[in-house]
């Protein structure tokens, strides 16, 4: 089996590149071959059995898509994506990548033909549903998105969906929740407090909390996201119907309660390191965000996710910090 | 007033400009000029009192938009579209035109710059929604295409909104009901027969009804169309908020609603011209189409359709058999 990861480089590809290359094959095929491919170099992940063809290139730019595809990979995992913030500060890169690449990739698919059809997995986002909206969002709930990256993405879904009725190949389209706890440092996303004040306290490190406690959101951990790749790359698709977009599950609840939640897996010593600074623009932009869904396609599909704020502490301190609190 | 109509060929926009020229002004403004576009050469309306330059060009060729909003239209109402089932059978063409052709358009608007922002007004259509639904399709329902067509219009849709929210342009979307009673020939649409068995047995022909008589669609006459365009022309549009799409408000019935309004209108005589002769084509087509609405926020706003099929057929005869019935 041959997999092609576009956006290798990020956090999620780079988790999902680990995850395969422990695993050495999916829903019982051998990986033979890998494809990494991003706008800057994707590292091979450690210890693979696999051959792992790392490549990095823009691949909205002519031809690139279909040199990608040329060895028709049997599943592609479409992970790239101009982030948020940026695609909303440069608006051509934003659909040049987003739309434009994903686009492109889809046709050159296409061009393949001679009954190529491989299975592809694009990551949506939250993003897509803009306020105002109902308490928890509903499989059923329009997409108005309020930003340019949430156009992007919903239009990524549509053409998904189009492209898989059309049998051009088979295509699943995931909606991640934020995914909490993200690794590494702190980040100016307006999103990044959300792990912040979880990651760094563990860390011994202070962290800064720019809203009320009461914001509600909704979060998946890192290795959720990878079980949703997994799960979308393996499962039975006869069983979706022409919806290919789906909501992933997740977890809602409030900042009170992930503090509550850090507190009793780490202790007061760790929560006395939340610093509350009050920033009005991160509010307003946080107002704006969904805080709960009420997503049971995706679970009656076999998608799973943590069912408490808890169980996502623990699952960063298992997979990020070898098990123990620093 | 500058006012640019694309797809001013067809027959929603013949329409709209045979209304334009007959009232010389919108909101209150004078119409000094008219650009009508289409890829075939549009006719100036009869007796108009503004200038008309008529324009035959494939508006999604390079440099085409561009020349087409260089003069910087107070108002532009994007009505061109290549047809569901053309979109379906030349899947390169239906993006092209349908995709393609309206970015095209919008970014040749975003180009233009120096503070130009007009109000365009993009004619969408209920095929953006796709079975199953529930009986009546609310506001806020998801859409969820089944045709080519349907995701083409609902990617402009979104990119619309987004440009909208950019301050790009002042944009509408309006997702029209089956217009019904269609003028003209019987064609080869499959639901042309909504409109075949009113308007051929006035015309004293027969018409064939493919579906059975307890099939449920969603309609509008001609007339209501045109008088969306016009409201959504002149509207204060800071009443819309940042969903910039709207369902047209129509009227629901069933085919034997629609043969007994006929009845009450025309007779026995002219009803007992429908021959029934079932297409299972048509009727599985069909039966993946939207049936009824509720459709709150555009009459909230002030869109106005008929309220009874009875209203439907009086408006055909009023507008095309000229109050008499042949």
């Amino acid at each position: 089996m041959h997999i092609l990861v576009l956006g290798a480089a990020g956090m999620v590809g780079r988790k999902f590149l680990e995850r395969v290359a422990r695993d050495g094959h999916f829903g019982g095929r051998e990986v033979t071959r890998v494809t990494l491919h991003d706008v800057v170099m994707p590292a091979a992940p450690a210890g693979a059995a696999f051959e792992a063809i790392c490549l990095a290139s823009d691949f909205s730019e002519p031809g690139e898509a279909e040199r990608l595809v040329a060895d028709r990979p049997d599943l592609i995992v479409h992970l790239a994506a101009i982030v948020s913030g940026e695609a909303e500060a440069d608006f051509e890169k934003g659909y040049r990548i987003n739309l434009d690449g994903t686009r492109l990739l889809f046709d050159a698919i296409r061009a393949v033909g001679e009954g190529y059809c491989p299975r592809v997995i694009f990551t949506s986002s939250i993003a897509v549903f803009g306020a105002p909206f109902h308490d928890k969002i509903a499989d059923e709930f329009h997409l108005t998105p309020l930003t340019s990256y949430g156009t992007q993405k919903a239009i990524g879904e549509l053409l998904l969906s189009d492209y898989t009725r059309r049998g051009i190949f088979d295509g699943i389209g995931i909606r991640l929740p934020t995914i909490c706890v993200r690794p590494g440092s702190p980040n100016k996303a307006a999103s990044g407090f959300f792990s912040n004040i979880i990651r760094e306290p563990l860390n011994g490190m202070e962290a800064v909390l720019p809203v009320s406690d009461d914001v509600r959101h909704w979060h998946a951990s890192p290795r959720s996201a990878v079980g949703f790749l997994v799960h979308a790359a393996t499962m039975d698709t006869s069983a979706i119907g022409p919806r290919r977009n789906l909501s992933m599950p997740g977890f809602s609840c409030t900042v009170a309660e992930q503090i509550e939640a850090l507190r009793k897996v780490a202790g007061e010593t760790v929560v006395a390191r939340i610093r509350r600074v009050p920033d009005p623009t991160i509010q307003a932009i946080v107002a704006g965000w969904p805080r709960d869904f009420e997503a049971t396609r995706a679970p009656a599909l076999g998608f799973k996710a943590e069912s408490s704020f808890e169980e996502i502490i623990r699952v960063h301190i298992e997979d990020e910090l070898g098990g123990r609190i620093g």
